[in-house]
């Protein structure tokens, strides 16, 4: 875990970027389910896009996690996800996001969206 | 409860009638999901499209029971509801679809799919 406090300015900033990558998986969301919808054919179609919103919103809500003592972990998986970039945290300490870099250093790429 | 006995050629009859039913609903649903779907503006209309078939998963899975001992409330209420008429199950006995009709007498109008 990282001890450095987060100040001011940098909640701010923080604040923004985690509503932002919400906003862009969220709308890359919205696009695979009106791709679905318009693909339905048959009834099993609607409960598999069910399957899929309660899945997709488990996901959503477990990662969406806006708690300070967890929020490096957090933003290190946004930006590996593709759903954040280290830009968009621009004015937080380079400290902190060399330690965000850090925890990826050994985690495997993601290639699944 | 009535206690007229299905004949093997009126099961068939209410299996097919059954079948129509449910996939006239769930195309009707699939046309609903289409609508919400393409209307999705904001994150929080994802979650609603979530919650409303949640909803309807339940709704339909307590409609369609195909038990004999309660399938003349079923069709009742399909064509009640407009999913079915009475001439997709011509063959089966009239007194039978009296009985049904018996059961509607009584109830309210619906006015809401």
């Amino acid at each position: 875990m990282n001890h450095i406090k987060w100040s001011k300015s940098e909640k701010k900033i923080a604040r923004e970027a985690f509503e932002k990558a919400y906003e862009r998986e969220c709308s890359y969301l919205a696009g695979r389910i009106r791709e679905k919808a318009n693909n339905i054919r048959k009834s099993d179609d609607i409960w598999e896009l069910h399957d899929f919103l309660t899945e997709k919103r488990k996901e959503v809500d477990d990662k969406y996690d806006y708690r300070y003592s967890v929020l490096d972990f957090v933003f290190a998986r946004l930006t590996k996800e593709g759903w954040l970039e280290y830009d968009d945290l621009e004015g937080v300490a380079e400290e902190r996001i060399e330690y965000m870099k850090s925890l990826l250093r050994f985690s495997k790429p993601n290639t699944d969206k």
